[in-house]
C-alpha cells in the first residue's frame, strides 16, 4: 500500500469524517455509516428546491467540497468509482427535501442513473417533487449517444444551485440545469494512469505519449497521442473542443485531474489563455483539483457560452473554497522594475593612506594563496586561498574608483565590489559585512563599533555561532581585542584560528560535512586568513 | 517529459503568467523576466509594513499564493528549487516597502539566507528599513542547529500579514514573527519522491516503506520507517512532534507536499483529530497543498501553541483561496436518518381476476427461461431468461401479499418487490417502470397513458430510444397498439421483436460493447421476453 489510507473498506467514511472536522460546523452526515454516506448543509431549512448530486469517490473535492449555500445540499457518496445504493441516494433526497422539490444531478454512468433514478422514484412515491438532470458533457468519444458526465457538471451544481439559492422553483432550477448540460463540452489528456486504493497501478502510458479523452475512473482515452508540452497538449484539447464550443462570451473550466503540480496546471492556464483556436474565452474557473479522478496527472477543459444571466450565477459568492471562482482572464499585470536594482557609483575621492591600508591587505591574501588553499584542501574544495587572492587582485585594480575619503561611503563600496567580484556564499557574506558595517558607520558608531555590528549582521545571516570553525573564531576575538590596539588584536585572531584546529565538529559551512579525522589539527581556511590579516597590521 | 511543461527554463515564468490571468487583477508582477520573478499586490499603498518572502519555486501555492491583503506584499521567487538572485530580492523590497518598513520572511536554507540577506544590506544602503526573519521550523534533524525552513513559514505568513494589515510598525511585526518561528515545530512523512522538472525521478523509497523528516527539495527523510497505514503515520509524526508542541491551546496545519490525494488528506486529518498524542490541538489549518514539494506523495504537520491574539491573527479572513482558513475542529455532526427509507408495506387486499393476470405473467416467463437466456447468449451473459424466471417465481409467491384491489398501489410494489428480488440494471429499470406507472395511476391517467409514462421515465433513466436494441423495441410500439386490444399489441410487440435482429449497432445496454456480426439475426431478448408476454395475452 502506498497511500494514506488504512483499509480500503473504511476509506470514504474516515475521508467523510475528516473533512467534516474541519467545516466550522457547515456540514454534517446522515447516521448510515458504511453503507449510507451523505453529508448535508447544516444551515438548511428546506425552504428552496434542494439539489443533490454525488457519485462514486475519487473524484474529490467533489461532490462533498461543493455542499454548502449557493451550490449542492447533499452529496451522496459511493465507495471508490462505485455508485452509491439506492437507499442511500433515497436517504439523501429524504433528508433535504421540502414542498418546492429536488433536483438529482447525476453523471451520466449507468450505474449512477439507474440508483438515482430508482430513488428518485421511491422518493415520488412519498409525495416529493423529484426531478433528474443527467450530465453528459464529455465529447470524446461523438459517436455514442451516451457521453459520459465528467468536470463540467461543476457548471451545473453552480448555475443551478446559485438559482436555487435566488428561491427559484423547480421547474426554473431544472430547466437552468438543463440548458447548461445542453451547452457544456469536456475533454481530457493524462500523461499517468490512477491508483486505484487495493489495486496495483496500470503502467499503461508509455512516456512521450498522452492519452486524449479519457473519463474519470482510469478508464482508457480513446486516442494515444504524442505529448510535445503543454502548448501542443492544450492546443490538441481546445482543437477538439472548438466544434462544441458554441458562441459568444465563454468560460473556462480547467480541471486538474489529481496529479498534475500547481506549477503545470499554471503553465497549462497560460497556454490556455494565450491560445487563439477558441474565440471569445473570456473567464476562467480554476485551475484547480475540481472533478479529479484520484491521482491522474491529467486535466481537463470545459467550455460553456454563457449570457450574463448565467455569468451572474456563476460569479455569485460561495463559502466552499474548493470553488475557485469565475474570475475575468486578463493579461498578466506588469509593473516596472524599481530604481535601485543598480548600485549608485560612489564618488572617488583620494586618501593615499588608506589606499595604501587597502593594497596592503591585499597583499597579505595575494601572498597567502597557496596557504590558504592547501589548508581549505583538508576541509573544503581547496580554493578559500584563490578566491580570496582573486577578489584581492579586483580590489586593488578598483581603489583609484573608491571613495577613500568617506569611510561609511568606502565600506558599502567594497562591500558591493567583492559582491561582484567575489562569487560564493564567502562572497555574499563579506559582503553584507562591509555593506553592514558601512550602514553602522553612517549612523555614527566609531569603527571597532561598526566592524563588531557588521560580525553580527553575518551570524544572523549566516547562521554561525563562536565556536562553529569559521572565520569567526579569529574575527570575533580580534575586534574584543581591537580597543587595546593591533597587537593585542593579532594575538587573539591567532588565538582563535589556532583554536579552530581543536573543533572537529563543524556546525556551519561547508566543514559541517567533513569527517573529524579530516578537521582535526588543521586551522579553519577563513580563521586562518583573518589571523594573517591582522598580523600584518602589527 | 512526462510534465505538462514546455521547457523547464520557461517553467517558472510561464507559471506566474498563468496564475496572474486568474487572479482578478489583485496580482502583477515587476517587468524583469526571466532574471526577476516577483509578484506584488496591486492594491498596496506602501502606507503599512510590507512583508517579502519567497524562494525557489516548486512549493506551490507557496508563495504566490500567498500574496494579497493580510499576507504577503511580495513573493521573489527562484528557478524549481532553487534561490532567487540578490537583485531579484532587492527587487521585490525597492517595488513595495515605504517609510513603515519591510520585513523579509526566509526559510532557513543557506542560499535563501545569503541572497535576502545581501539584499537586505542593499536596500538599508537606501535607507529601507529591512528586517529579516529566518524560519527554522523543521524539527527532523534534532542536532542541527540550522534546521530547516518547512510549511510552518505559513504560520509566520499568516500572523505576521495579520498583524501588518492591521498597522502594527515594524518591531512589532517582526517580533511576533520571531515568536512564531520560536514556537512553531513541523516534520514530514513521504512515500514517494518528487519528480524534478527535466531530471529523471529517483525512486529511492520501497513499497512498504516511507521516509520521515524531509525537506521540501526532494532531500531524503532522515529516517526510513515501515509504512502501515495512515493512523501509524500519524502517530508516528505526532510523537516526533509532541517533546516540541509546547503548552496549551494548539493549531495544527496539515500540508499535503503534493502529491497525496484530498481523500488521503481527509484520512490523515481524521487520525490527526482522533489522536490523543498530543493535547489540546484544537484548531484545523487544511489539510491543503500548502507548502509543496513539486508531486511529492507525502505530508507534514506543523504545529503551534497560540495565546487568543495569535488565534485571532490567523483566523482573519483573507481573499486568498490558498489559504485554507483556521478553522476550530469538532467532531463530525450526525444527523439521524430520514424516515422512509424502509418501504410501506402496501395493505394486502384480494382480487382474483389480477391475482390471477399477474400469476399468468410471471408463467409465461417462467416458461420462457431456457428459450430467453438462449437469445441472450448470442448478446450478453445468457442470463436473461434466469433472471426472469427468477423474479417471476418471487413475484408469484409474493401474489398474497399485493395489494391487488388498488391498481396504484398495486404497480409500486411490484415495483418494490422487482427492484429487490431481480437484482442488475434490468431489475432496477423494471423496477423504475412500474413505479413510475404507479405514480401516474396515482395521478389519474388511464392505464395505457400509465404504462406510457412508466416507459418515457424507463427511457430517461436508462438512457434508450426506439431502436438502440432494447425492450424498448417491443414494448414501445405494443403501448401505441394497445388501445386497439391485446391482439393489436401483440401484433406490433412482436413485430418490434423481430426487429431487433436487424439492428446491429446496439446504442445502449450490454450489446453495445458486442460485434455486429453476433448481433445479426438473433432477437433482443428483453424485446422477445416483452413479445412472448403481450402474444400471452391474446
Amino acid at each position: 500500500m502506498a497511500q494514506f489510507i488504512n483499509r480500503k473498506e473504511d476509506l470514504v467514511t474516515e475521508a467523510i469524517d475528516g473533512v467534516l472536522r474541519g467545516a466550522n460546523g457547515r456540514l454534517a452526515r446522515l447516521d448510515g455509516f458504511p453503507h449510507i454516506k451523505v453529508v448535508v448543509r447544516t444551515d438548511w431549512d428546506k425552504s428552496k428546491v434542494a439539489l443533490v448530486s454525488g457519485g462514486g469517490s475519487g473524484h474529490e473535492p467533489a461532490h462533498v467540497g461543493y455542499v454548502g449555500k449557493g451550490m449542492l445540499t447533499a452529496a451522496v457518496c459511493g465507495d471508490v468509482f462505485a455508485s452509491p445504493s439506492v437507499d442511500a441516494v433515497l436517504a439523501g433526497i429524504l433528508a433535504v427535501s421540502g414542498p418546492a422539490g429536488c433536483v438529482l444531478i447525476v453523471k451520466n454512468y449507468t450505474g449512477d442513473r439507474l440508483n438515482f433514478g430508482l430513488a428518485a422514484e421511491r422518493a415520488r412515491a412519498y409525495g416529493i417533487k423529484v426531478a433528474m438532470v443527467i450530465v453528459d458533457d464529455d465529447i470524446a468519444l461523438p459517436d455514442l449517444p451516451q457521453a459520459r458526465g465528467v468536470a463540467g457538471t461543476l457548471f451545473v451544481h453552480k448555475i443551478a444551485g446559485a438559482l436555487a439559492e435566488s428561491g427559484a422553483d423547480l421547474e426554473t432550477v431544472c430547466t437552468a440545469a438543463k440548458q447548461v448540460v445542453s451547452d457544456v463540452s469536456s475533454i481530457g489528456m493524462s500523461l499517468d494512469t490512477c491508483t486505484v486504493p487495493g489495486s496495483p497501478k496500470e503502467a499503461r502510458i508509455a512516456v512521450g505519449k498522452a492519452e486524449l479523452g479519457l473519463g474519470i475512473h482510469g478508464e482508457s482515452g480513446i486516442e494515444l497521442v504524442d505529448f510535445e508540452g503543454a502548448k501542443i497538449a492544450m492546443a490538441l484539447v481546445l482543437e477538439r473542443l472548438k466544434p462544441h464550443a458554441g458562441q459568444g462570451s465563454k468560460v473556462v473550466l480547467l480541471n486538474n485531474l489529481g496529479g498534475a503540480t500547481p506549477l503545470e496546471m499554471a503553465v497549462l492556464a497560460e497556454e490556455m489563455a494565450k491560445s487563439s483556436v477558441i474565440d471569445d474565452i473570456q473567464y476562467l474557473v480554476g485551475p484547480a483539483p475540481m472533478m479529479t479522478s484520484l491521482d491522474m496527472r491529467g486535466f481537463s477543459v470545459s467550455i460553456l457560452p454563457v449570457q450574463p444571466r448565467e455569468l451572474t450565477l456563476l460569479q455569485s459568492e460561495v463559502p466552499m473554497l474548493d470553488w475557485p471562482g469565475c474570475i475575468a482572464l486578463s493579461a498578466p499585470g506588469i509593473v516596472p522594475i524599481p530604481d535601485g536594482l543598480t548600485p549608485i557609483k560612489p564618488i572617488p575621492s583620494e586618501d593615499p593612506k588608506v589606499a595604501e591600508f587597502i593594497a596592503n591587505c591585499c597583499d597579505v591574501f595575494l601572498g597567502a594563496e597557496a596557504e590558504l588553499n592547501a589548508l581549505d584542501a583538508q576541509s573544503g574544495d581547496g580554493d578559500t586561498g584563490s578566491t580570496l587572492a582573486g577578489a584581492s587582485r579586483a580590489l586593488k585594480a578598483a581603489i583609484p574608483q573608491l571613495p577613500l575619503a568617506d569611510s561609511t561611503q568606502l565600506y558599502r563600496a567594497i562591500g558591493l565590489e567583492l559582491s561582484q567580484t567575489m562569487g560564493g556564499s564567502s562572497g555574499v557574506l563579506l559582503a553584507i559585512f562591509f555593506s553592514a558595517v558601512g550602514d553602522a558607520a553612517s549612523s555614527g558608531l566609531p569603527n571597532v563599533e561598526a566592524l563588531k555590528a557588521g560580525l553580527a549582521r553575518v551570524q544572523e545571516v549566516g547562521g554561525a555561532a563562536l565556536g562553529d570553525r569559521t572565520m569567526i573564531d579569529s574575527l570575533a576575538p580580534a575586534l574584543d581585542a581591537l580597543p587595546d590596539g593591533f597587537n593585542a588584536a593579532a594575538k587573539s585572531a591567532r588565538a582563535g584560528a589556532e583554536h579552530t584546529a581543536n573543533i572537529v565538529k563543524a556546525k556551519a559551512g561547508r566543514a559541517s560535512y567533513i569527517s573529524e579525522d579530516r578537521l582535526s589539527g588543521h586551522n579553519d581556511p577563513g580563521a586562518e586568513a583573518v589571523a594573517l590579516l591582522f598580523e600584518s597590521l602589527t
